[in-house]
């Protein structure tokens, strides 16, 4: 199995609106880290894969808010993969509090794989594949 | 029935990443334009809305990207609300480039009615239920 | 002489602080924006610059702030070039609320002209010369 | 004398550009984040710092760009006092890529002290005043 990969963050004071709170985009400035972080960490790593002529694009992200953010705060972002499919994969979000149990935020985003030179979508690399497996759904 | 409400919108250069396109985060600040944009333009307006002591959360949102906006877009968003609830709302967002009839981008994003004292959340105001009436999915 | 370029633009929401304020950085998407807007009113345009050859870097700007702007605040930012020289030129900036005299923010910025295949500074070209005359800084 | 006090950070993909740099305004968020690391590591720290009534704005910042930083860089930002005066300090900082000597960016910024109830400039409080000694310009 192996252990869900987190990613560390702080909430930068530019990223808190005049609510006081975390402004909603900045949720998939978060996500985008966290799966670089998650590639760098298990595979060849996004860099290295843009270098092979393999890039990503969104083509869905859903994200679902419990409970806000606020300037410092200290963030673990859990990420894991919930699907590997031949030309896209999936990826699971769940951001807490350091040190906390419950889930904050959570977000869900499909990626297709592209060759960089405009070409179109791609098999989901082997040496990336490998980097997703095991399928381990957050929720 | 009534026409669709349309927000419009420029691609920043600042809103661009390294692939030459609009970075995924940025949709959700046009979407929250946008609505205070249809807020604005349908109803008393958001700011009035605060003043009043509403606010609005979001709890979720969802984002299929078909195709990229790049520099200097001219974008246009139609937002409509697709519920009506007790205490929340939702409103779909398509965006198209000016003049053009395929959607690159939609969104669906469900807000909660909050007082803005911190006191929870409360029910969507006549006003604003007049404002975001008839629901009309856009998708 | 001619008349001052005015660049029009309102704050958005996401651009506020948990001041309540326009967080500082955002100025210099503003002026990035309002440069945009001058070279396609007075020139041959920023894009076509670049479909040409040429871009530009910053490599100097400085801020000053009197008052901050809030959300929805409506601003008028007037660009003016202060100085051309043989590979770089200077613009300045001042922001107004619409409809008011007292200046909140200026700014002013030093762009050099280099080639976009990376070879180096290039020598401001005519037609952007041309885009910069008269010299008129505003401050 | 200490240390020069240095913040790390790195750079995110979304504060690239179309041209493959970070855009410009980033580098003030960069300085924001770096001088809460300072007040945090030499003082009471901001957040403190607010709760006791006090807050600082900006009144005056530059920047030297020299040479760019590029997503996943590594950045280490020297921060610096370079005055104090009765209501206002001036921070100095200086970017570099981790492990060069070669500073990339330079910045310069005068911070006032107001009350966070509005009723405008402080004097700068002692705890703070001891955060900031001794002043070390950076250039």
């Amino acid at each position: 199995m192996g252990e869900i990969f987190t990613y560390r963050t702080s909430v930068r004071y530019l990223e808190t609106d005049q609510q006081g709170v975390v402004f909603n985009m900045w949720y998939l400035g978060y996500f985008d880290e966290a799966m670089n972080a998650y590639l760098d960490a298990r595979g060849p790593g996004y860099a290295e894969m843009i270098a092979r002529g393999y890039d990503v694009q969104l083509v869905h992200s859903e994200l679902d808010w419990r409970a806000a953010l606020r300037w410092q705060d200290d963030a673990e972002i859990a990420v894991s993969p919930s699907r590997i499919g031949t030309t896209s994969f999936t990826l699971d979000f769940a951001v807490r509090l350091a040190g906390e149990d419950d889930v904050r935020v959570t977000g869900r985003t499909v990626y297709v794989v592209v060759a960089t030179d405009g070409s179109g979508k791609r098999e989901v690399p082997p040496e990336m594949r490998a980097a997703l497996e095991p399928v381990t759904p957050l929720f």
